[in-house]
């Protein structure tokens, strides 16, 4: 099958690979209809991935259609059209049962298209492990665009909100306005925020915040901005969107006394310079981490069934698999308003 | 000075009596620039009261301005325009000191114009006790008409939401459309509930709340209604805004399994047939009471100066304090489109 | 096979009946080493069961191993020692596959030993139907006796107190101390509560409670001696574990203002004289139903392993399931200090 | 009056000072009965204090008796005892109005004896600002000394496993084994916790802790033992009560994938190495700051009266105020077994 491979920094290319096989009981084969590019591919094309592996299939969301399972599956039939989860849980262990996959004591924080141990989705087709619980049905009244976004980018701005304890009335700063930086700022006025700054350096970015109802902001005046605003107060919940050393650093000078401060930027820093003094001063809590992508589903599905959360609105490229190359590209370089990237095979 | 007074049934007055005084250092003596009609005083306008007293001034929701302090108040001065909490604490058991006077250890459950006990607010002037709890500056930027609804009436739609679980993503049903019942349309759809079945006998009631965004049913039909949509599953959260027994009936019949009812109409039956056995299948959480006002502030507040919420909307009619008598008369027929009626003395 | 069948009002008996098959891929048939009697079991005994039928096996705790299963079994091994949640999900739908069986969306609680549909497991052997989400392996350190309490009784007694919202330094009240209502107390006290009364008419059972910390009280006084204690204040938390009417009523007036009632004794009342008026007044939650058995197992588990929770010593008899019939007349009795009856095929 | 005043690095003497007058309508004058040293006076001590003055009285820890109240003050009266919270709040504002003292917007974080701003109370009196909400009248049952522990210590060693997100079943590791610490063991003990580890160096306190029911462990040998016993997955709740940066790489190593590390110890570095990759990759929550100590006692007054919390038994010397500087030495050099230094005046 035709597939986006890694072969090196910035080289990703549309080549051929093997058909995926069921290598398990539990395993399904899906062929994709759509697959999206994640913010988190461009750590993996700038050569900052998290493997020395070469020529391995990228990507972690898709959706498509069942063309196979083995005998132990028994929730998803032949011909289902299916959501795959970005985050792959066992399916087995006490955690994956209970819908928490990403805490799976078996296979831990496994996710497609890192390295060869599991290939990636930006592809003719891909082999889903413990299907049962790494896929559903897409459900009635979805459209296949709709739950491509539900497979990682939503749901992890979804879990970035509650992991900031936004609630009814809270004021909130997003601080980065990429796909899901975007989704973040629907989210937390879903969640019933008061007021949003949204914080971004690209004007067009603030532009699509401020349609949204954000109040739009520079990272370089978003202090100033927000002290004055709130007479010194700062915001309560924060969520950063980036995963850089800078923007964390500013999402923590953006929270009150008492105020949530969440990462969901992928960061692999070692040894980031946390103001200790600071935080105790002003009692924060801090969370940051991957979502346990089915886990936000029950939530999100009928808020997309109803119509108040549209995220199709974020796609902004549909391309051929084919084009993947020039995708990746576009994408990395924000060229011609680039948020999501959606693919076909 | 002029007064509503309860003289029995369908006769209450605009009349004199005695200007209010201090009674204790901790009192503050307010101006009433506007106060409300609410649906708990048709009760006493019907008889069905909660005293045998004859000639107190009746109400319960006010905005004004201050123009006397006993030595004891430290945080409100004389000309502070303020709203004042219906639900009236101590201000100093621990109940109170936390903010939830509704639980007050020493008057618990004091409201103005019950009794010859706590003088009404429909009046030129009122006595508020424990002034510092019991009354609050009006915050910056909003308006008298926001600052009355916060007095009561938006409070308590919020906090039967609150009781009700509702929660992003959750479905809803409001049973009774008043006032309060449109504001609690209002309040679930601001905590991300993902659809709102709003239910009233009365066609313009249904039709304002189409408007807000709910899906608007005739009680007849509700449960038949929901049953179909739902394939049986039925609601997550609802919220009876009417107190009458049927309406708690229905309330409990659209609540799915594990779901929760919340109660805010006030009721008084003693001997309610409460479907034990099916309650018990279900699983269902059941929540009845009023509310701590000043509990509900912190949220409610930013979201009205933020103008994601606009309670001033159902007021249908400002009338003077001298009209008094033709306001109750036209709120309890629901004529002339009646939904919230201000007094101005 | 031989197993506990349902022949009539107080006439259940060890008699012959086909052994248990395989009726779906993902069953699993499990040889019993032990199961108990249930309080509940003696509705049924009574006559006062939820089905016509007759013959059908009783009974809904059980441990034992595996024999076999069908193919799409994953978790399970022939051989493994398992505990058999009471509760039954289909363990595909979404509510089981987030862990609330009893909230299954096709088969709503199925529960074993109710009618033919689902025969019991006071039996030599048993059918659990979706054995991976119905039956776990018993978890290292965990006796049989101990597994044995988990599939029913203390997962009961543990979700009727979260129900009560008990909390660290809540006051609390247990109406009824069969071995429910005993290892509520338990659970209250490992959960934090600061005063427990534990309320009974049979007074071995109150001095079972006293050993335990609670205060025992006989139901004729209880009210009048919490409210004396607590200077009319009442109770943070009451769980009723007995399912009669009046023990519902004591439990709704021992609540205090704002204060949590929950139900887990079976009551199967229509027309249940609720003081709808007064819980008003109080601002009371209450809270009524079965639980998801598996749900509670991530908290118990760990501190039945680490000997924080015994509740192995609520078993006051073991006996061989051909004595069957005498171990229900000795517990119906509430003879010879009959608590948990244990029978072993 | 005599007290305790700062005259630099490890120079706290018992010197005569002017004694506390009322500054305001709402202060209260306390004469102590007994008073506190700290942890974190220990900063002070060691010269790494909070301000640069000189001649202050240090101490924040005091009960006592009021015996002068200004005209403001309402909740309390001359000869009532009280216990004086660490934590101060302006008592106006609705942070405080709420509870959440430590929130206060103007007077944000004023604690007694950091500096010349509040004079301490390890002195012969101390005036009280805002007293209704500083102050409370000690509550029937508790001894001097029980109310002298929930000023400021076992408040924070609750707030601190608050913050770890303990609960029932968790497992729990308490890093430092102080008095706050082994108060943390006992919290985390009550609020259910499975399985809890304390981590000291000085063997003296980890058999102290293992007389609470603790697990003890070297810090040196902690992480492996952990590792080993729990297979891997640490533990769920992490409390640091020391304040250096080894004790809080260490809590952060302890937690498991989406556990909580809560830190209560002093901690003013203003780049610590946080390693976020690692924090990211596990999904960690970090909480860190004082607690509104008021905030807490609701839950903890009834746990001391009913003899589930025991703090005082923590109190290792009593002396005189005028033996001050030999204590602070004392317990500077965890000499004699020192743990809670208690004077009295």
């Amino acid at each position: 099958m035709k597939a986006l491979r890694y072969f090196g920094p910035r080289d990703i290319r549309c080549e051929s690979m093997d058909d995926p096989r069921l290598e398990s009981d539990r395993d399904a084969i899906i062929k994709v209809d759509r697959c999206g590019i994640c913010g988190s591919d461009l750590h993996i094309y700038h050569g900052q991935g998290f493997s020395e592996d070469i020529g391995f299939c990228v990507g972690h969301e898709a959706v498509g259609e069942v063309v196979e399972t083995g005998r132990g599956v028994h929730g998803l039939r032949v011909g289902d059209k299916v959501m795959i989860s970005a985050a792959v849980g066992c399916g087995a262990c006490p955690s994956c049962l209970a819908g928490n996959v990403a805490n799976c004591e078996v296979g831990g924080g496994a996710c497609y298209g890192l390295s060869a141990r599991l290939q990636g989705c930006q592809a003719e087709a891909v082999r889903v492990p413990a299907a049962d619980i790494n896929a559903r049905k897409i459900p009635e009244g979805l459209s296949l665009d709709q739950a491509l976004m539900l497979t990682d980018s939503l749901a992890t701005a979804w879990f970035g909100c509650r992991n900031a304890d936004i609630a009814p009335g809270r004021s909130v700063a997003i601080v980065g306005l990429g796909p899901i930086g975007l989704m973040a700022v629907e989210c937390a006025k879903l969640m019933g925020a008061s007021l949003i700054y949204g914080i971004d350096p690209v004007a067009s970015r603030r532009n699509l915040a401020a349609e949204l109802g954000a109040v739009p902001l520079d990272p370089l005046t978003a202090l100033d901005t927000v002290k004055e605003a709130t007479q010194g107060r700062m915001v309560d919940s924060v969520v950063e969107a980036v995963g850089s050393d800078p923007a964390i650093h500013l999402a923590l000078r953006l929270a009150r006394r008492r105020g949530a401060v969440s990462v969901i930027g992928v960061n692999q820093d070692k040894r980031f310079d946390f103001p200790m003094g600071r935080a105790f001063g002003m009692g924060l809590t801090f969370r940051i981490g991957t979502c346990s992508v089915p886990e936000e589903w029950p939530a999100l599905i009928p808020l997309i069934q109803s119509g108040r959360l549209r995220p199709e609105r974020f796609i902004s490229h549909t391309m051929a698999l084919t084009e993947g190359e020039a995708a990746y590209a576009l994408f990395d370089a924000r060229a011609d308003g680039a948020l999501k990237m959606v693919l076909q095979p």
